[in-house]
């Protein structure tokens, strides 16, 4: 596989999970930043030419265009050992990232962009309504996953997969939405041993591999 | 595959993407029907023996429980048509899985259970703030929809797949969470696609293949 072209916002978790599985592959990534806050994934050009949908992160393959996160993930995993072996554990895998896009990211990467990217005083007021129930799933979400780590190293096929890389994006920021982890000991101790793995690197690295080109 | 279980609640459109999924491939499937209105997947033993999350759809396959419905599509369809063939292909329907997940479903069919389960009288004022925002990102997901299938007749490998199983559970119902489809004619002509093929079961349907034993 080569050519890869990256579209991304650097902060987004969503972004950073494509880079780390890409990191442990060991699979070049042309890297295309745009600022969101400004608007460059809304301009008529990304439109046309990258996502009708105006979001990032988007994969370019050649001619083709794959959006949504976790699907990208799973593309460039295709055959790694980053996907476990058995149907079943291969199901339970994707059971985690589809249960992280409806259970944790809308809790706490939204309570992250509120924070560090809109800030709390200028939410709307819907906005601000939905703060105690994020707060309160977002919690949830984070007891859920520690439990599950009490008598476990990892989250599917008792091994290191795109399940855990997928949840740890968002977990190992969660102090910028305000939660804390503290009280979630087993999460901790798995968030060091992914972040002690060869072949990691952190949301705000430069990957070797990833060249950046200059923007036209 | 023999001796599945559904755990489930009969008018959710995530259960019934699974049965969906089942009366496709012919699988039988053992029906265990719970009233979430009533609090029957928040019971001790429910917690403990089935969900610890409470929630339903949940696949028992003899001593495994899978969660997150679209999981539990990806697993019963494992080497079916139901998945097209090619890498790219699989990940673009599991695009379209995910996309359901965080832009569809959050929308239409929170909608359409504030409206039917809750009652919109009975909503918070949290709940009612975010009525607006919804409706406008509901509108949005199904526009997207429609203009995919201006040029195409299937989500997903240009096949029908899950991808079009799993957006069709809440979109055929979208009405009752107050979203008229005929402004979406696209969308109409799929439904009537998936509506018409051998195999099909309405959501209201006892599925012939379904047995739904005595509950203890």
């Amino acid at each position: 596989m080569s050519g890869l072209v990256l579209h991304e916002y650097p902060a987004s978790g969503n972004c950073y999970k494509i880079r780390l599985v890409a990191a442990h592959l060991g699979l070049p990534l042309e890297l295309r930043r745009y600022d969101i806050m400004k608007g460059e994934t809304r301009t008529p050009e990304f439109l046309r030419d990258v996502n009708a949908n105006g979001r990032i992160p988007v994969l370019q393959d050649g001619d083709r265009f794959l959006t949504e996160s976790n699907a990208i993930c799973y593309y460039l995993a295709n055959g790694s050992n980053l996907i476990p072996d058995g149907h079943y554990n291969q199901a339970d895998m994707l059971r985690w990232m589809f249960w992280e896009q409806y259970n944790h990211e809308p809790n706490i990467a939204t309570m992250r962009f509120w924070i560090r990217n809109v800030g709390l005083d200028a939410l709307s007021d819907a906005q601000r309504m939905q703060i105690a129930g994020k707060r309160e799933a977002g919690l949830a979400a984070l007891k859920l996953m520690d439990d599950h780590l009490d008598s476990r190293r990892w989250f599917a096929g008792d091994q290191f997969s795109l399940a855990d890389i997928c949840l740890f994006a968002y977990t190992h920021v969660a102090d910028e939405a305000n939660f804390d982890l503290e009280a979630f000991p087993d999460i901790i101790r798995w968030m060091e041993r992914i972040m002690t793995m060869p072949g990691h690197v952190d949301l705000d690295e430069q990957v070797p591999l990833a060249l950046e080109p200059a923007r036209q």
